[in-house]
């Protein structure tokens, strides 16, 4: 996608260590116009694959899913890292390598909104490792769901993550393709 | 806001406590339609206070502020709890009780984001105490920019967040104001 592309290469920093920086429109500060063009995107990219519910993780997950599930006209479940008190005691919780953070977070639905029946398709900021993901992936299939579709913003070919999804049979989308961060330098994949 | 109030009334928990659980359409799972149709209401109240910049606080401010901010055509900023690795080392924090936590939160923004001559207007999805958004207020003030309105989705009256608010001398608005949680019962303002 070509406006995201042109916004990354603007305004995102290589931090070094295949770290992404875009805090300026998508981590920490929004560009709701961007983000609502991406979901039109992902939604648009995703219209046949039947999906009942799209599920992400908070935090920078929301705003992309958020959009996406607007063009889907279908709801939205961001998993909690931490269980808030308005959620049942038993609840579904799977535990996934946080990168940025070096260690280990739970990533928590509830089963009052993930269940039997639901077709999943999955969003998300980031497809890097796929850690993530595959923790979502965990939970939907704990919940009894099934996963139609993944998709994310931005693509970080050379970490792997989309070889580690493979396996899951379902259609994979990202907007943004990085292929190499070497250096400073941010290389795309030619579309 | 009829809508919002006839969803909070249909599907909205009164756990005791004050505790109103709304997780089936704006905390845990989201409903983007309603979350758009808040926005889209917040927007049309807040046109003429010269915003530049909407600012929240992650993670349930993040769906009614993008919203909001995808309506007014503004950038938004969200409070982050943990200072990710992508934020500078120089960053604005304050802190903050959390209801739901029982103990004090970190708000953090960024310095890159939020500065002098930005005119902030602070969207959340409830005003119960006020204490998280005087907050952000806090943060804004320390960044330097300009408080020009409070809006949220849902607010508590009876948890005195209007009255602790209204020093600042800006606009607040909620969509829905919930005088009473008495019993199991859930008792609106009347329009």
């Amino acid at each position: 996608m070509r406006e995201l592309q042109e916004r990354i290469l603007r305004e995102g920093k290589n931090l070094g260590n295949g770290i992404l920086k875009v805090d300026g429109f998508i981590n920490h500060q929004v560009d709701p116009a961007l983000m609502d063009a991406c979901g039109k995107e992902l939604a648009l990219r995703f219209k046949d694959v039947g999906a009942t519910k799209v599920l992400t993780a908070e935090i920078s997950g929301i705003a992309p899913a958020v959009t996406t599930a607007l063009h889907l006209e279908l709801p939205v479940v961001y998993a909690r890292k931490h269980k808030p008190i308005t959620m049942p005691d038993q609840v579904i919780l799977t535990l996934s390598p946080s990168h940025t953070k070096g260690r280990m977070v739970e990533l928590i639905v509830s089963p009052e909104y993930l269940g039997h029946g639901e077709r999943v398709l999955i969003i998300d900021d980031f497809l890097a490792t796929g850690a993530t993901i595959l923790g979502l992936v965990r939970l939907a299939q704990t919940a009894g769901s099934t996963l139609v579709g993944i998709g994310a913003l931005i693509e970080k070919t050379f970490e792997g993550g989309r070889a580690a999804l493979s396996h899951l049979g379902v259609p994979i989308e990202s907007l943004a393709q990085i292929v190499s961060m070497e250096g400073d330098q941010i290389k795309f994949a030619v579309e």
